[in-house]
């Protein structure tokens, strides 16, 4: 069996980016990378959901999963530092279109006009037994300012953008059919796992800066993103245990369900934070300009070392979590 | 229930095309067009295949189905006349990654190669029940030589680049389990099914020659593709009967199977011939001009007419075929 990885190789063996003078980037990051004239690239991204896989009807309201279809694309935009401009919507219906569709697509495209974004095509088909959503995003963003998951250099520290593992619990919290709201803030689990935000703000101030060296959107955990930039750039990583910033009612979530917080901040998936390296003389410059211009803290989780690997630390022992996350095969 | 028709009517009154001098083309052609730059603009299609519905792996060998995933986007951009440049792939796989996927993506890559395409991204995720295959391309054309549905007028001819109903006589067989040996050229008529040339020079030229007042390419059978021109254009149509262009195997295949070659010829998808209006005085012109270009023939089957509704008719006789033609949900 291919894991997902194995998968994408076999792919990318036979796609041979053939050197093309439009090309910029092919398989391999969060977007594809086109050049469209002397001082802009285009940003090419497509994700596919799947019902029962990647979402669940029974808990998913389908004006929120329209927003989510979208979310997870415009954050793979926002992972390259870009802006979302067109989108295109395939959508295959097992029988006839659903009456709640309408629903869905006010959600799509409400989330879509708030990134000033244009539905501009797609297709609706008939599937067999599953609902299957697939959306492409095209943006735009200026060349020499987009953020590729190579650049992360040693001695470059780790940051990601928000608290993780929320989207994991509120997921976990549906499965077991628990009420969110007997849990403190629960229904900030459930929004992560529903309603995910994408960072195209974030990611656009933080590719502007310059001073961001690698950058991915974290939608697989933590500790298989971590793996792909330092496979990407050649280079290992160090997490610092007690700098993941957790929040506080995952504990609450972790208790109810006994399940580990650690476990979900590291493996947790679709959180759609950003997961980026900074040069650590510029780490207090970034960190002011992210907080004047979006209002925004950022959080320090380690550092970039020579090697290979992303390695767990809490200063006594040492624990290799390569991968360690969801893998859309075999979880 | 609703049809494909309104399925997209839906979507196209929440998308809103709000002007974005960006966009020339949204929902409701063959590709988005986009302004790439003064000369260039951009097109974008996207198709979604659901195993079971869309292709059967019990006669569809792997390769060949990846071909054909590509093929009927590389006919949507050659429906506007332009020359496609990249592609995005997703797939979902219920289960494991089959042993096969090599040959879908060895084939699915190798006619991107013919068409000088580079295959730059996508997504496999895991999928539940059914094999899905959502492709997405993005092709160029010359800003002012792009090939719309919207521009048939009354009194052109109407033409299609080959005979008609070939894909859907050869799926009949595959599904009647008929050795296609025992039927004179039946191979060409499974070919037709299970590897459809997309006619991307006859595209091309036909748009370079500025002698097409619409077109587009016949997937949901001439039937329903012809009412889509006609309603986009505010025109009708009268189709020839007896100048439809029909293939002699078609005749021993209909024989066999004794089913109606005319059905097969009007309402048999996934053909993917061309179908183009063309100002009648400019007829000798451009057959001229497409035999020495790409040594084909082209068929004149018809008429624009003012008014509405796809006719057929025999001289004596006339019938309304409007969307007769293969839909994707009813069917």
């Amino acid at each position: 069996m291919l894991s997902e990885r194995e998968c994408i190789e076999l792919i990318r063996r036979y796609a041979r980016d053939t050197d093309s003078n439009c090309l910029v980037k092919g398989i391999g990051d969060d977007c594809a990378v086109l050049n469209k004239d002397e001082n802009t690239c285009l940003l090419l991204t497509a994700d596919t959901l799947v019902e029962g896989v990647h979402f669940d009807l029974h808990w998913h309201p389908p004006d929120l999963l329209g927003r989510k279809s979208a979310a997870v694309n415009l954050s793979d935009i926002a992972a390259m530092g870009g802006r979302p401009r067109f989108c295109l919507l395939s959508i295959g219906f097992p029988g006839s279109v659903p009456a709640w569709f309408e629903k869905f697509v006010a959600g799509f495209t409400g989330i879509l006009q708030e990134h000033d974004t244009l539905l501009v095509g797609g297709d609706t088909v008939k599937g067999r037994h599953d609902l299957v959503i697939s959306v492409t995003v095209i943006g735009e963003a200026a060349r020499g300012r987009i953020c590729y998951r190579t650049g992360a250099q040693p001695g470059d520290l780790v940051f990601v953008s928000g608290p993780l593992g929320k989207a994991a619990a509120g997921l976990a919290l549906c499965r077991a059919g628990i009420d969110v709201d007997t849990i403190e803030r629960g229904r900030e689990l459930l929004a992560a796992h529903l309603d995910p935000e994408p960072l195209v703000k974030l990611g656009r101030t933080l590719a502007a800066s310059g001073l961001v060296h690698a950058m991915m959107d974290i939608s697989d955990g933590l500790a298989t993103d971590m793996a792909h930039i330092c496979a990407a750039s050649g280079v290992g990583a160090e997490i610092h245990r007690d700098q993941l910033p957790v929040s506080t009612q995952l504990h609450a979530a972790a208790v109810r369900l006994r399940h580990s917080v650690l476990d979900w901040v590291l493996k947790g998936g679709e959180d759609y934070q950003l997961l980026f390296t900074v040069p650590p003389d510029r780490q207090k410059e970034l960190t002011g300009l992210v907080l004047q211009q979006t209002g925004r803290a950022i959080f320090c989780i380690g550092r970039i070392t020579a090697g290979s690997g992303v390695f767990l630390t809490d200063g006594l022992s040492r624990q290799d979590i390569s991968y360690q996350g969801y893998d859309h095969f075999v979880s």
